[in-house]
């Protein structure tokens, strides 16, 4: 596969250009290249440029807002309202960030709720900002019902990410960001794209039978992971990301999108909490438990979740990030 | 297997009567009593009256307190601290309760750390006196070290239960309680004794290797559930309910119990909000989206989570409680 190294600077360049051209104002373009070009940065392609032809798609297909302001409201001494209106969540997120970060040094625990956004990010890129200012926080969303609950066999449930960081003094935050299902629909479509099988466990046939053919699984539902505890964890993920927030569950979100083949619409759920809140004086002494698991994870050679992240984006500063050459002629043909 | 019948009252009687004689003070002998026949009426033995003699033992082996009373710190303003000065968990979580869910109401948004517990109850009956106020919960804690992390091969984290709830008006609450271990030890131990293998992938032999046999697993390593991602999910139980709220990991509960074979002893997290703080008057309206998640897993065959223990529930109030006789001899020979 043919391939072009770009430096950072320029992957930015790329995307914001096209994202301009194809309408999007210039604080959305700026937020979507941002995000994408991390992504790309951090060994992360599924959450990388390879995104902004769907973003156009999504915006041709009338199912993003282009250019709306979002708006963010104080609803309580622990609640952060954040409306997208209908444009992607990212502006919404660093507007609402200072307020949700200021409640959550308050109150101990807060929450936001960013509601009316079209969403394709990366959950990990909404923790960061928040374990950098020394905050402990857990996001989730729903997305497109794709996936079964386990003992059924049609789709309800999204691939309805969970995402978890905890900051680390003077080393790479903890973070972990998981679909709740078995994989990630992307890497359902690249393994049929390449006419390989999908492992076992992954899907369903359009019958409810076991299948590993991507095809199949793709028209028919994709698993959870981990069985009924993987289940059970996306339907949280459905409640507390759409119904508690006033927003779509992921059957609502697919209905509304009404094959337009667009990104998922819907709410998102950011919890934050301030461990120096929580322990006071004796923060540090507890913080060094946590790190102690850390080392003992270390020591027998278990993987830390966001240090392989961490080690790209080292790499990508230097070297620059290198895309299929496929994927940058799709972006400039978008104009 | 020769097994006795009991109604709730005669099985309440029995174990409050042998936790007295121990010495455990009536406050104490009273809520552990409780807890554990509310566990053999829901159908969950695991968490049923085959407690008592292990709550006896850890008495005896001096690591539980029979009378410590808990002492509750409004320590900010969505933040509760419940002491519970090295008793059993119970009589803390129901002195914090009342502060929990008024703070809950008030901020959108609240959280409980009862610190310094011995643990052995379900988390679910910790989230159900929060569904029952309509509000959603959530509840973690660390156990003792006995799971090896996804990628290694020696204990460092606990078995470490993660419970959820959602209040339904007029249904059982949706509520789940999962370790996020493959298995329960428990259930580990009771495949032991029935000289039954243990399915693949619940754990390791004390050479790292993958084994069926169930007294390898207790000597080697129990598995996460779902590989990677149900290890992300323990170490975060790990760190928000331990060094988070101030209190031990599992690797520390292990050590702390120094061979004694005691139960757990730690923290627990419960993080609780409001639904009517979040949604205003348009709470029902929103409340209905969920219930249309559950009508569409209903349709479909999917189990609702909580929905089996309530049938029990009914079953064991009009029928009583059936428990081996083996256990019923045991419990009455511990005084």
């Amino acid at each position: 596969m043919e391939q072009i190294t770009l430096t950072l600077d320029a992957a930015y360049d790329l995307a914001f250009g096209v994202l301009r051209r194809n309408g999007f104002s210039e604080a959305h373009a700026a937020a979507v290249a941002r995000n994408t070009v991390n992504g790309e940065r951090d060994g992360c392609a599924s959450h990388g440029l390879y995104r902004i032809p769907g973003c156009v798609r999504t915006l041709r297909a009338g199912k993003v807002s282009p250019d709306a302001l979002p708006t963010v409201q104080d609803t309580a001494p622990a609640l952060v309202k954040a409306d997208a209106a209908g444009a992607f969540s990212l502006l919404a997120w660093e507007k609402a960030l200072p307020l949700l970060a200021a409640k959550t040094r308050q109150c101990g625990i807060a929450a936001l709720a960013i509601n009316r956004c079209v969403h394709f990010s990366a959950l990990w890129a909404d923790i960061e900002p928040l374990t950098e200012q020394g905050l402990v926080a857990l996001a989730c969303t729903p997305s497109h019902a794709w996936v079964a609950p386990a003992g059924g066999a049609t789709p309800l449930f999204g691939t309805n990410p969970l995402a978890f960081g905890w900051p680390r003094a003077g080393k790479a935050p903890f973070i972990f960001d998981m679909a709740t299902s078995a994989a990630a629909r992307g890497e359902i479509e690249l393994r049929r794209r390449a006419g390989k099988p999908a492992p076992p466990g992954w899907g369903l046939d359009s019958e409810g039978r076991e299948t590993t053919d991507p095809a199949q699984i793709l028209a028919g539902a994709m698993l959870p992971f981990g069985g009924h505890k993987g289940s059970a964890l996306a339907a949280m993920v459905e409640l507390i990301a759409g119904p508690l927030i006033g927003d779509m569950t992921s059957q609502e979100s697919l209905d509304f999108d009404a094959g337009a083949g667009g990104l998922p619409y819907g709410g998102e759920l950011i919890i934050a909490m301030d461990p120096r809140r929580f322990l006071g004086d004796d923060a540090d002494v507890h913080l060094a438990r946590g790190e102690a698991m850390f080392s003992a994870m270390a020591a027998q050679g278990a993987r830390i979740p966001g240090e392989r992240r961490h080690r790209a984006r080292a790499r990508s500063e230097a070297e620059g990030v290198t895309i299929p050459s496929a994927l940058y002629q799709e972006m400039t043909a978008l104009g």
